[in-house]
């Protein structure tokens, strides 16, 4: 099995999309955009014992590896079109790779999402996937755009991948039956793809929750130039971590739910004139959105009340790959 | 010095072309196509230890890791634009980084390509970009275009990336002032930008010589279902190299000529009608191209004529990251 051998088995695919002129195969791939619309591009790196630990279920990578991508994608409320998919793997494991790209397939599948290049190389395991989607031109989510009063909304239930990872690490434990919810949170995240094309001309800015919601909700803060504050109380999670905020492991609990990464759901903002769109929106997608605080005025920065309303002193930190 | 800090401080940068609507700092990177063009994506992944050494000079490593992609551009024609950048990094080494893009910005500068997008984390060394060129609808080349009677081209000189190699690992040796020519052939590749782009309209199929000349011109006679006869003594070579074709050291001389990966020369067809143009064109650019043999009929394969015209039986093979 020779890397050509490779990409012709398991990367090459026709060409599907009308937009895409030219596919897998040649020096670079084409596609031929439509008038009135934009694309968007995001790019995440995944590297083994980082992001996944060694002999991680390779179906569920390629989910994941493809996943991270769309939730960028959504979270700026683009239709997913397009991936590009480097590689680095330590050795040309055939099966390894079949069963990457059965777990990438499936989701690309669910989405319509094509894959239109890509670049294989021996190394430590990396996988690299750079996505495009495509929006009507001028309709892109930003970070930038909170506004005093908005509400502030997150959909699902956050930390229950952080929660998973303490559990996997032996720093909490949990029943067999939420051990596995929770587990399915980590390794098979869905992004909120209808959600963030649904968003669009109603949220007035979104981002997605991969590094925690105070660190992601920061960036928001930051590049809106507003304040916000969030209720603990208010945050929608899982019966398991509701249960450990209660309890001796309140700590662990808080920074799941505040700074635990990897939960790819979406935090937005919306005008109150906005209420009854997304409660409808809510049951539509059956996604709980769940207002959890309000913007505020600048230089306000990021607050979070505790149950009894006073501000945390101390605010678990996001996520980050150099602390 | 953490992850956003370095994002902040080395990646991030004001929007420069009027089509990037939004640049680094969400969650993706907005572009707003114009009409009438498309957009061609390629991705190449570096990673230590397979395509650079430990201890490789960062700003030279800035450059190539950008060079790589604007070849596969300038292979299809396409202006280049837009580059996404991914990097796993061992550790949050602000000299390295800076150095880094030092190297990469000023090639970027030279060609006017912005950088949109990134992701940065830990991890062994790792360098992704994908790249975004543009061209307008229809005129990309091809390596499916070739027609038999066409010439083959390539231009500068092949080989002496691959001889550099060889010269550094101690299995050949040449003068200190080839050494060192010889060294920026590897290191500090030039993308035919300028050529890609001249060749819409003029040749039939295009490639970049990456993988070496066997490999990547046995793609265009594959994908064009074509034969292709090369005569040896026309390919254009370094005077280095030249000397080591009628010596002891022949057999390597021929696979770095045949197979020398990394000199992201290009290898294009045209019909005779255009041998005028082709003239020019070198003049223009400063740039040799030279014809280097004929394009043949479906099922004649991939030939290589000695300098007394016999057909070489063996040819030396493409590199293969999984060989």
């Amino acid at each position: 099995m020779n890397e050509f051998e490779l990409i012709e088995r398991h990367f090459r695919r026709a060409p599907h999309h009308p937009e895409l002129r030219v596919g897998i195969g040649d020096d670079g791939a084409v596609i031929a955009p439509s008038p009135g619309m934009e694309y968007v591009l995001t790019v995440d790196m995944l590297v083994e014992g980082r992001h996944f630990v060694a002999g991680t279920d390779p179906v569920r990578l390629g989910h994941k590896a493809l996943a991270v991508n769309l939730s960028d994608l959504a979270a700026m409320g683009a239709l997913p079109r397009f991936a590009l998919l480097a590689v680095a793997l330590p050795d040309a494991d055939e099966a390894w790779v079949a069963a990457f790209m059965r777990g990438l397939d499936a989701l690309a599948r669910q989405y319509d999402v094509e894959l239109i290049g890509g670049d294989t190389t021996r190394g430590p395991r990396n996988l690299c996937i750079t996505a495009i989607g495509e929006l009507p031109a001028g309709s892109a989510l930003l970070r930038s755009g909170a506004n005093p009063g908005d509400r502030i909304y997150v959909s699902g239930t956050l930390g229950d991948a952080a929660l998973a990872l303490a559990v996997a690490g032996g720093r909490s434990d949990v029943d067999a039956r939420s051990r596995a919810a929770l587990g399915r949170r980590l390794d098979a995240p869905e992004p909120r793809v209808a959600l963030g094309v649904a968003l669009r001309g109603v949220a007035s800015s979104a981002i997605d929750v991969s590094d925690g919601l105070v660190g992601d909700l920061g960036h928001v803060v930051t590049a809106s130039r507003v304040g916000a504050a969030v209720d603990l109380a208010a945050l929608p999670c899982s019966p398991a971590l509701r249960a450990k905020l209660g309890s001796a492991e309140r700590e662990l609990a808080l920074a799941c739910l505040l700074a635990g990464g990897d939960d790819y759901e979406l935090c937005f903002t919306a005008p109150h004139a906005m209420d009854e769109r997304i409660e409808a929106l809510a049951l539509a997608l059956r996604l709980p959105l769940t207002p959890i605080g309000a913007v505020g005025a600048h230089g306000g920065g990021l607050t979070v009340r505790d149950e009894s309303g006073r501000a945390l002193a101390r605010l678990p930190q996001a996520f980050d790959h150099f602390g």
